[in-house]
């Protein structure tokens, strides 16, 4: 028998996106968002939900552009505090001995320390109430080498996938506020279930 | 130095959102959506992303509602096969032994079996090209006691929240199509990145 929480969200696991803007002199911020994820697959878009409140909000309104980096498991405490300090009072990069890199895409920086990034062009803004969700469309995935894995598809054809163990992501708990590594790996999607089709 | 992959999405983690909906017949169906996610706190929000091609896509445009239960590790291969079976041609439910469950508050249907539930007006369309964004307003969130811990706040006041030991939820990774169990927990929000306050 279940019981009544209320109107409240459980939306469990949520991703570790870091948020990379330019406010309106070409200062360069990085912020933690967790309400964010993929939205389309054809063109590629993902999206963050922010609140008006934050520095990146305003930066993404003026820019039209933003970018998303993947962090890594040893990067936790500086993820954190990108989601604790505001850009408005401080350069958040100087502070933690980052690197602000341009794209050369799109008017939006990202971080050199941080081994997946996704160049975006805002291709939606929809205010839900406390957040707004900023889609974006993906220009481009950039990856560092060491994380990647080469899978050979036919003899000319070759997919190069990022690959979770040289990875190390993290995953976040917007209900009790975790951070946690990646467990053990249990099931193949679009697999395991065809034993069903066989019953 | 970063390589360039293309217009690609690396959006992990992906959640295991089970996606519960009646066609126009009132027959219950659900489905598994991995482009889904947190939008919004206040009022809460969720949404899945959706393919038109889809039977789950139709009974929530005609129905305006839907559920999301959220599985455990022991169900990886009924969850895989509610991803892969389309309720078009079966009756999944019963395919597999689960029991649907009709909702108090909208006209959907949710799962049992599955430990978490969140019933869900829609609350906005957007297609974005292959997939289709439903969000729902959180209307309720339900939840089987033997997956939460109670949390006193004040001496009067005490906070149900889902604890992720007891809950076992699954994380998926949409580029390689891998479910994974959670690993360790190695940090705290809003707290880990207090100590560059400091410096």
């Amino acid at each position: 028998m279940k019981e009544s929480l209320g109107p409240k969200v459980f939306g469990f696991p949520a991703p570790v996106f870091m948020v990379g803007s330019y406010d309106e002199n070409g200062k360069a911020n990085i912020m933690n968002a967790a309400a964010a994820g993929t939205c389309c697959l054809r063109p590629p878009c993902i999206y963050v939900s922010l609140r008006e409140a934050t520095y990146t909000y305003h930066n993404i309104m003026l820019n039209k552009a933003f970018t998303v980096s993947i962090p890594t498991e040893d990067q936790v405490v500086e993820v954190d505090y990108f989601g604790i300090a505001s850009g408005k009072e401080i350069d958040k990069f100087k502070k933690v001995g980052f690197t602000p890199v341009k794209s050369e895409l799109i008017h939006a920086p990202y971080v050199k320390e941080f081994p997946v990034v996704m160049e975006c062009n805002l291709k939606e803004t929809i205010n839900l109430g406390s957040h707004t969700m900023f889609i974006g469309e993906v220009i481009d995935l950039k990856v560092e080498g060491d994380v990647t894995t080469t899978i050979p598809v036919k003899s000319d054809i070759k997919l190069i996938k990022v690959d979770l163990e040289k990875l190390r992501p993290l995953i976040y708990d917007l209900s009790l506020r975790g951070y946690y590594k990646l467990g053990e790996k249990i099931g193949n999607g679009f697999s395991d279930g065809l034993k069903y089709f066989k019953k």
